[in-house]
């Protein structure tokens, strides 16, 4: 662990309260937690990397919709296929949750777990963000790199929860993130196992179990992991929840909401935002008294390309 | 680490090939695992803890439920709940798995998850068995506990995967087996986030998920692991698919099934029994070479309090 665990956070009340956090918890204090009750949970769309303009995985789901219709022409001619494939990427951020069920049915089902994790990677590895020009690994936050070796070396066990596909996010969580997969919770596809001539598979079936933001992120986490968290990051309406379970618990938290308030090197963006929306879980943190990161204010560089530029 | 990680496994092919693998997935060999990907998993009922004459989960629901029809004795007027409290535990075993789930949301919803913690654990402290004498926890395998204390201790992440209820798992997961509860995997029931004047809780509501012996068990381990294991053991035709989809992976891998043949200091059953039977699977154990553990042969004790009579 270098001198300083946090060097793209600036001197402030957030990085202060972070360091405060983890010194308390893991050390000889009357606020000392042992490191097999140091679970720690993060959403990560908005909150580990950006989710402006559109969610990625939503934008993974719209290529792989543009694949398809060139091999199946029939997808163009029905909805909400049709609406997405004259319209574009932008258009999918006008769809409701079932409409972008329907999308996610029709282009991550009818493989084996094992073709689509495959699917993903390659996309990964070859798509690229229109503003940044990088692929989107690349654009992960920096300073919550940072922060998530900070709190694994310091014997946090850290969970990703997310409203997304877990099996998407999975693919690269442990070269990214260095979280490993069974350490993410998600929606899931139904899988079905089946023997085959080659062998088992499990089918991916065009059925989609849907972590609901909102307080579908506290029944995951009791369903998945089975106690409350110590620590909790997000940046959304749809984290508030999770925020709460985790600050109603006895003992010290950190409780932190991430707000995006940086339009010049990321997106600025909070209670007008359809995605990532940010209003009611701010007003709480303010009562609670959590912990609001500053994009702007408290982060030196967003992403790790900036790094150079940062004049380290 | 002892000298000898497995003192109540006899000499014999169980044993030496279980020293064997581990030796090979963890040293540098060809057949080198990276400590990331050294994913085993356990059935828990028959594999880790009897489940002759009935399971422990069941007892604890027929106990439950013999306490709630004193404070409310309609309960005895409906079935399935008039024929288990008059027919007593014996007629648990004569339910089909509706009736079962039935008990279970009569006598394990309707309370906070913190609660129903609350009562397991005290029940836990209490009950005992009647052919033995002990608490339940006392009845958990020797020889299983060394083997998961020599994994762990080789950088294996051990996951139980049980169609019981995960939440009932969690209570004593880690004191007995010293396995984290979010490596618990199994049933579930459907928890509600609500917001009460004592702040937030998580209520478990009377609707069951599921989680079904056989094909059930590879899709639970995709749906909240991720990824194949590489080291699985169980001990009924419940678990055949587990130990084919772990056995299908790349690479060398451990697949074992106990054998209860034991009815001296445990149980012998296995293809006439209803609860933990045993054919399909051990038919293909034999085909694939599996490994299968004969307790009587394999075992020099079976329980912890035996100990002491081993000779040692």
């Amino acid at each position: 662990m270098p001198a300083d665990p946090l060097p793209s956070w600036n001197k402030g009340a957030a990085r202060t309260r972070l360091l405060d956090f983890v010194k308390r918890v893991t050390t000889d204090t009357s606020d000392f937690v042992p490191p097999r009750d140091r679970i720690a949970v993060f959403d990560n769309d908005g909150t580990l990397w950006p989710e402006q303009p559109n969610y990625i995985q939503f934008i993974f789901a719209f290529d792989r919709l543009k694949s398809l219709a060139q091999v199946n022409p029939d997808l163009k001619e029905a909805e909400p296929f049709r609406t997405v494939l004259e319209g574009g990427l932008t258009t999918v951020a006008t769809l409701d949750a079932d409409e972008i069920i329907e999308i996610i049915k029709a282009t991550q089902s009818g493989m084996s777990t094992e073709q689509f994790s495959l699917i993903v990677a390659e996309w990964l590895e070859t798509a690229k963000d229109p503003r940044f020009g990088r692929v989107y690994t690349d654009l992960v936050y920096q300073p919550m790199l940072e922060l998530l070796d900070y709190l694994a070396a310091k014997d946090f066990k850290i969970f990703i929860v997310s409203g997304n596909g877990a099996d998407f996010i999975r693919v690269f969580v442990e070269e990214t993130y260095r979280i490993p997969p069974e350490q993410v919770v998600g929606s899931t596809s139904v899988v079905e196992f089946r023997v085959g001539n080659a062998g088992p598979v499990l089918m991916k079936m065009p059925k989609v179990e849907v972590l609901s933001d909102g307080p579908g992120k506290p029944e995951a986490i009791e369903r998945f992991i089975g106690r409350r968290p110590i620590f909790a990051l997000g940046n959304s309406d749809g984290d508030k929840e999770m925020l709460e379970w985790t600050a109603a618990g006895a003992g010290m938290r950190f409780v932190g909401l991430l707000h995006h308030t940086d339009p010049a090197r990321e997106w600025a963006y909070d209670r007008d935002s359809k995605v990532g929306h940010l209003d009611k879980a701010l007003k709480l943190a303010r009562v609670q008294d959590w912990t609001v990161v500053d994009m702007a204010a408290d982060w030196n560089i967003v992403f790790p390309f900036q790094r150079a530029s940062a004049g380290t």
